[in-house]
């Protein structure tokens, strides 16, 4: 009986691994994309561009992969209240990534549509910056998931605020330059929403460091993301944007 | 035998209907949202803004508790492959509905931010118009999922391609009057957000509406959703934002 039940223990936990490989090679193609995405912006490269826009069908099927492999899982083995929170958390993760992939793909297509406007000096480089940061974190939030190093899932929710700091400095910067031309502010409009973008795959990073937590210690962390406090400030409203 | 499985199946099925309820309330609140934020931007109403902002923590709480008595029917009930489906599926809905209730939040802020800027001429009642139009959507997807009705999914996937038209048409007026007068660029901005998420409630509604597709014919309908067509056509740009 109790070797029966370590060994059905096992079974679950081999079955886990192979869906925590997919998540894992999703994190890399996700990463990629974002790397990609960013790199083409600034070298106003059309044909990379395409590239990450194409690339995002495998990162959905990979999204399917897993709710599939984890609805499998959960039907065969009647896993344990625990192990079921695990389960769900990663299909839950499946989801965070995806959307990340599909902020990547919309951030190559709007490349497409801005090489032809008016270049707005240094915004893709700034750009570039900010989605190196995010990518990091993206990568940290998959260490500390694998890890279940709740320490490392902190530090991913802590660099969210650079993000949102990055962010908050670029609407500012892309407000100046349509106010001092209006030929700038189409481009801008586009500029804005890949900023935007790029730190809603920040708010992703950490709503997967969120659930690490709550998978190492049972809770989610008070006060949910701690950049709650900033986007409460409403008073300049960029902060809302 | 026979009569056990029956007796376990009619347990499963009471414990799906108290979670699907659970659903349909969270989706009363995030219907009512929608109005109120769009209504009192229009009417410039703060202190109903501040009403639907603080109203979110009830929702997010529905989606907690879907969340919670999802898990433990899975656990309790192990339910086959097919009803497995089923609740993952409304775990899936609650995700959306939260995600609805996000933007109508953030709607309502801005609008608390909105009341001190320049004021865009008819700009509220269209989006008014668009949250209507969405609102009404999302009933109609969650009535497509209790009644399991796939033509009413259907035309809400329809429904969508409307409310990608009235975001586009209100991304061309936000242009205009940027360009026209630079003192309305931060209001515009903030209205621009304001219908692009409104427009991202749509593609929510669409999201349950092929979930509830998903469930009835087993199959996701292909070409995902109809609008796919619109926002490959990148030479504008505006169907991309």
């Amino acid at each position: 009986m109790h070797n029966d039940s370590k060994h059905i223990a096992s079974a679950f936990d081999r079955d886990l691994e192979a869906i925590q490989a997919l998540i894992m090679k999703m994190g890399g193609l996700v990463e990629a994309a974002i790397t990609d995405a960013a790199k083409a912006l600034e070298e106003r490269d059309v044909e990379l561009a395409e590239k990450v826009h194409k690339g995002d069908k495998a990162i959905d099927k990979l999204e399917e992969e897993v709710n599939e492999e984890a609805a499998r899982l959960i039907a065969l083995r009647s896993p344990t209240a625990s192990d079921l929170r695990t389960v769900l958390t990663v299909m839950k993760i499946s989801t965070n990534l995806e959307r990340c992939g599909d902020y990547a793909k919309n951030l190559a297509k709007r490349t497409g549509v801005l090489v032809n406007m008016t270049q707005i000096e240094g915004a893709a480089t700034s750009i570039r910056r900010m989605a190196r940061e995010v990518e990091e974190m993206l990568k940290l939030a998959l260490d500390a998931y694998i890890q279940r190093d709740e320490n490392l899932a902190e530090q991913v929710r802590y660099r969210d605020l650079d993000v949102d700091q990055m962010y908050n400095a670029l609407f500012r910067e892309f407000l100046t330059y349509m106010m001092e031309d209006p030929r700038n502010i189409t481009a801008c409009m586009h500029l804005h929403f890949i900023a935007k973008n790029i730190e809603r795959m920040g708010d992703h990073a950490t709503s997967i460091a969120e659930q690490v937590i709550y998978l190492t210690t049972g809770e989610m962390p008070e006060d949910a993301r701690p950049k709650g406090d900033l986007t409460s400030q409403t008073e300049m409203g960029s902060e809302e944007l």
